[in-house]
């Protein structure tokens, strides 16, 4: 009776949130300079068909589209080639070459990302890891999957169901995006909460450097202190350091149980204080908690002729819970809600254990994505603040915009994680940059983070160099420089130095 | 309710696990050369006096003493200075002047490593980290607590207390180590099972490098993708790299109920099978899982004339839960016996779940150490296995030594981390190699670890070589050269290159 539900419904936004349906090309939407890269010649194509054979070479244009645009059709790159290897020695090659000719390239995997960070920006040679989608093996002692890096997240959740375990992660996107793209952006979701970051489960990993160097780091044991724990490095910095091939993922115990409360609060305090007792009185089954405010349930309720389970009310809170023992589980949530209506921290409140009624009110939180269809254009932005400024933001953002737009906001409460949407007329350059220096800057100032899950990509990189810590950035660049000195490894991205 | 225990008995070997109650140096002890670092002369020590004060030096050799020598009395260092700063910018100071005067240093924290990372081995000024011990803050929403790296672990357990929250990890030593060291080891413990190791629970740090830079990688926010994940590098790489002076941990909620069930069992097969059942039975609640064989009962029933609660048998297990509800937990804890001994999984089984008995059956497994005081000479050992070959290891290594020595095979197996004590009449070079050399080649042909938990350091630094992949050690070298040119940071541990 597990059930998969949409994060932030990302797959439905494919075809709506966009500029048009073909986007221009980044390089004429956005100032940026190309590298002193190689350009593909004849020589360098025949180099790859020779190791690949032709049929894992992409060159016809409109089969290019796919992988040139990204998912939310904000950015287009020009690339002419795209490479899919089966194996880490064809990457190990791929690598070697290009960096040798000094080709720039772009690792994809599902092509999911949200700041661009998959796509190119110019005629970057993609490698696409679509193909290395094999599953090596999972250990029924202790739920350690080992596969390739191409693989689809939700065909790993599906091989893990069969020996009782589950992808510690869950993504709108999982249908399409793979764990190595999962792993290279330090993927977040609804399940952080209760199993932890990429950093905490993946146990081992392989790589492919720069310059085609294949390094191990593939142990798949819990306990491994041997040396430096390098393969962080390739956690979350988006291909700019290596391609990543292969790993090892701690996978959770499958939960027998999972239900639901659905409640309505007065004011962001009081939500504070039902987020309190949760963590109390739930404890180890807390599993999700997610809150929205008003205007996001009016505007679901208007567009989508959704109706809140339980009337009107400032704030709402979705809480879940999932365990190994329904009875238990049933008992502890409903002690808390009655716990919570008592000590007059929530208003009102349901609790669903049937699976029907659990997907059911799932759908609220699940479509709030869905209701900004019939808006004109929606910013998605996504941060971390400390939970008690939590809320300061959207304020501030609504008070910035006054009627230039409308706000609404909701997220991952238990992890700090903030969703804004903005929905304006039309999208401009001028409108994108109002709304982002100011709740860029105001996210610095709350002590929060630019980026919760998404990471850097493209869309951020102007931002980085203003949040980070001198030396930080002096460590990064260096890091960078080492890992990667001719810089062909995902240019215009998270840090980028002319070459 | 909640109770302490020894992971490991580690602080009552203190005074007996030794050469001699004053161990030779480990420069005559062990074929080392040392490096070509400059001796501390009277103008360095007149720039620490002046920038510390007379009081925050040691130099007296007595008092010396207790930072040289490590706390199992296996080694022996030779310097001359401590050094005891209080800030970062002190840090960075010493830093900065021992870099540019080519002096080595050897980070300390509470001086509880079992691999000597943490003592000299020649003359290397000792930065010790004990007074850098203030508490920052605990956030009450998240239980984020931020503190200097010098916090002694069971201190800061003591304060989230007062929060409700308590400490990812557990270590025997925890009335001594410093949060510093846990993080700059990796260190794991009885939790890391249910909360996960260093990785995933350090949301952020502060560290000096070599050349004094101080590097600020202090998010507190559970999520927070803005780069490349760099404090990654400072987790459980020995103070090779850098000293962590501050850090950012993410807390547990304190659990409000403990229990515990004690399993007498025929085989390492029935244990593998319970082992599947609690998993499966016990789910969220499950906290510990440790194994121990019949050598190690007799040998603590013989020696200390402690009784198993359950009578004889091949195998025992000891399972703790920790949850929210005492009742759902007691019920989940019965009904996974039950289940164990209908299917036959178990012989014989006994739950406790008021905390005086729930103490009484822990000290069976916490007095294993206490019990080899009275054998001549004991070596520990610390591995990781895969989990069908946990008990392989041990049979082998029996095997191996046949009459020369007794084996003992015990460890958390929900980590896959086994403890191997091997017992000697007389400790010499010669039976150390014998034993350690057939075992961590063994450990790698089984696709293990030679270091679970406690990491490198001295002790194993000539195994790693034989361990690691070709080139992830060669990329561990241009780590070490880009972050400590000069190579000034614990030399002669981990990874280390003649200067």
């Amino acid at each position: 009776m597990i059930r998969s539900f949409a994060a932030d419904g990302l797959k439905r936004f494919a075809s709506i949130r966009c500029f048009s349906s073909t986007p221009d090309f980044t390089k004429n939407n956005y100032n940026v300079q190309r590298g002193g890269y190689q350009s593909l010649e004849e020589d360098h194509i025949k180099y790859f068909q020779t190791l690949l054979g032709e049929n894992r070479l992409v060159m016809d244009l409109s089969d290019l589209e796919q992988y040139n645009v990204d998912w939310f059709k904000h950015y287009r790159g020009n690339s002419k080639l795209v490479l899919k290897p089966k194996t880490t020695e064809e990457v190990s090659k791929i690598l070697s070459y290009c960096n040798k000719n000094k080709l720039a390239v772009c690792p994809q995997g599902g092509n999911t990302g949200v700041v661009g960070g998959q796509v190119p920006v110019f005629d970057e040679i993609i490698i696409s890891m679509a193909l290395m989608n094999q599953i090596e093996s999972v250990d029924e002692h202790l739920g350690v999957l080992v596969c390739q890096s191409g693989c689809i997240l939700e065909n790993l959740d599906n091989e893990l169901e069969k020996k009782g375990f589950m992808m510690p992660l869950d993504l709108g996107a999982k249908g399409s995006c793979h764990i190595g793209g999962n792993v290279s952006t330090n993927a977040g979701g609804l399940r952080l909460l209760r199993y932890g970051n990429m950093h905490g489960n993946v146990l081992g990993l392989e790589a492919v450097k720069a310059n085609g160097e294949i390094i191990d780091l593939m142990s798949s044991l819990k306990k491994d202190n041997t040396g430096f724990h390098l393969k962080h490095l390739f956690i979350g910095s988006e291909g700019t350091l290596g391609v990543v091939t292969k790993v090892a993922i701690q996978c959770a115990v499958r939960p027998k149980s999972i239900n639901l409360a659905f409640l309505g609060l007065q004011s962001f305090p009081k939500v504070l204080k039902t987020f309190m007792q949760a963590k109390q009185d739930l404890g180890e089954i807390l599993s999700a908690m997610e809150v929205m405010d008003s205007a996001t349930m009016d505007f679901v309720k208007d567009k989508l002729k959704v109706e809140s389970p339980i009337g009107e009310y400032p704030f709402y809170l979705v809480i879940e819970t999932s365990g190994s023992n329904d009875e238990h589980d049933a008992d502890k949530l409903h002690k808390f809600l009655e716990t919570t209506l008592i000590k007059h921290f929530a208003l009102n409140g349901t609790v669903a254990t049937e699976p029907s009624k659990v997907k059911e009110m799932w759908q609220i939180r699940e479509r709030i994505p869905d209701s900004f269809v019939k808006d004109d254009y929606v910013f998605l932005y996504d941060v971390t603040l400390p939970i008690p400024d939590y809320f300061t933001l959207v304020d501030d953002v609504r008070d910035h915009l006054g009627s230039k737009g409308k706000v609404f906001g909701f997220g991952h409460l238990g992890d700090g994680n903030l969703h804004i949407q903005v929905a304006v007329d039309k999208y401009t350059h001028e409108i994108k940059d109002f709304i982002e220096d100011y709740m860029y800057s105001r996210v610095v100032e709350l002590k929060g983070s630019i980026s919760a899950e998404h990471g850097i990509g493209f869309a951020k990189i102007k931002y980085l160099e203003k949040i980070k810590d001198k030396n930080a950035l002096i460590f990064m660049r260096q890091m960078k420089r080492l890992m990667d000195p001719n810089g062909i490894l995902n240019p215009y991205k998270l840090i980028f130095e002319q070459h």
